[in-house]
């Protein structure tokens, strides 16, 4: 009907559909018109049975309402709407309670492709559950653990960590700060632990003492009240590295609402991740930044190049990270 | 072979992966693990091609990383993930410019139901494209407009936001207050032109004169260099009653680091949402919330009553709003 009604063949109308096939933009933008105008849309679940294409991308997180997670799952879903993918979203807990039920449950939907961070879904479960896509996982070459499983076929997004974390603590040193603390994620999060070796390298090479290790799990009130006891049990230090920003800007309000300190004339914060909320005023966050433009383009190009080629080897992506200087150093 | 192996019938295999048939839990729990250890998932696109159940629910946001979208999107997911349904979705733009493409797109996955904001996209237009899905607003009764036009058939969440906003102004006038500024979010949606309408009424109810309208789009920025706007050209006010928290946020902000004033003792802000940043000692913000867990609960038994029953007449649920006072009035 839509091939009729624009004068055009099936075959033209079938490529207009899908954001990947070639097609001249005028012939595209006329079909889709006329499609629109018929009220007519291609039948995902028909054609993923023809194609064995879904269109779907899963994207697995733990807390779509953490500000870094909520942000890149923004970016990635206008990334993926633009070249045709829509997000199923999927959310699973840290302690790997629900893998398996909720990897099968995935696996009905047959994504064509499926974002997943090792630290909250096992690459071997994932492997042993989806049949077709080839997942991507986000990595931390920087301190790869020797004794971790090896992974099966998946693509990786690997994100530099060090070079930005040693530019916080040649700024922190800088400004005079010789005793530092770093104020952990979770233990499950292999960033974190990642964040904590780096951490502790780079004071050994600059010849300052080891870190005290203050716990936390990424959210702002564990970071407040572990800044509490640190300060008030264990004795100050001159400089808080924090695992994420919320983080940090727990570590910060303690310090200033309840032990009276400034920030940075007393202790120095840097954060981690360059959240929007970063450069609000009350925190005004000196941090690492993980560029999320880049990481969603880098994501993007994992999924193209998978679909392009299914059988390919591992595909691996670089991105690294820096710096953002703002007010809680000096 | 699952029905073989788990000893059962066909049909009994069918019914323990559709979370919504009447099965004992015991039989579907030995279903389900049989069905796992033979590695068994059923075809999502293949069941919907019979059952005309696609087990997606499509959900429309302008923004995922807003703090009040995320924390609603990741309450819903975790929900919808309960009842067997996977959460899709969709990123569109607050001016309308992508409605019809982005919706001729999502019909193609089918969703047995789409959740939307009325001020994202427009209720005829969502009607016109879907087929199936009877599509969720979430309106707000208090202050209709009397000329928008009337929705086609379509389940609708309606929250009473004059309850909560009454106790805000009457504890900011119990602190003294005389003169109110109305921060507003943006121009287009109908949340804050509600707040804003009740705002005028709640006040000329009280004696007290009609509020300065600082301008604003519910973003931080915004908010912050409207209030020094506000503030700097055409005077202060007693209070400042914020569209939404992360406007709040910046207003304070401004108010404290660029105007040199205290909250609450020289200016009384309030916010509306109450995210989980609210109580971030920085801001320990006095706001009116809207409960996230029965907001879900809500739109939850939307979903499930439509799908009950596909032919009912239009289905209501009401929420209402509450005051919760922290330290930014008094």
């Amino acid at each position: 009907m839509v091939a009729a009604a624009a004068n055009v063949s099936r075959v033209a109308v079938s490529r207009a559909f899908n954001p990947h096939a070639s097609i001249k933009p005028e012939k595209r933008d006329r079909i889709l018109k006329v499609a629109q105008e018929l009220n007519y849309t291609p039948d995902m679940a028909a054609r993923s049975m023809v194609t064995g294409r879904s269109h779907l991308v899963g994207i697995i997180v733990p807390d779509v309402s953490g500000p870094w997670e909520s942000q890149e799952l923004d970016a990635m879903t206008t990334a993926l709407q633009a070249e045709g993918f829509a997000t199923l979203l999927f959310r699973t807990r840290d302690d790997f309670s629900i893998d398996e039920t909720l990897l099968t449950y995935m696996k009905g939907f047959n994504p064509d492709s499926v974002i997943a961070y090792a630290e909250n879904v096992r690459p071997a479960t994932l492997a042993r559950v989806l049949d077709r896509a080839v997942p991507i996982y986000v990595g931390y070459p920087d301190e790869a653990e020797p004794g971790s499983e090896p992974a099966p076929l998946s693509d990786r997004l690997d994100v530099l960590q060090r070079p930005g974390i040693e530019q916080a603590i040649a700024l922190m040193q800088g400004y005079g700060a010789r005793s530092f603390a770093f104020l952990a994620g979770k233990t499950s999060s292999l960033a974190t632990a990642a964040r904590g070796s780096i951490v502790r390298r780079v004071l050994a090479e600059r010849g300052l003492p080891p870190p005290i290790e203050i716990p936390g799990d990424y959210t702002y009130d564990t970071a407040y009240r572990a800044t509490l006891d640190q300060f008030r049990i264990h004795g100050p230090v001159d400089a808080i590295f924090a695992a994420n920003d919320v983080g940090a800007f727990g570590a910060i309000d303690a310090l200033r609402t309840e032990l009276g300190l400034r920030v940075p004339e007393d202790v120095k914060v840097v954060g981690f991740d360059d959240i929007h909320q970063a450069h609000w005023k009350s925190y005004n966050l000196t941090t690492v930044r993980l560029d999320l433009a880049e990481r969603t383009q880098a994501l993007l190009r994992l999924i193209l190049g998978r679909l392009r080629n299914p059988t390919a080897p591992s595909l691996v992506e670089t991105i690294s990270t820096r710096l953002v200087v703002r007010g809680t150093v000096g």
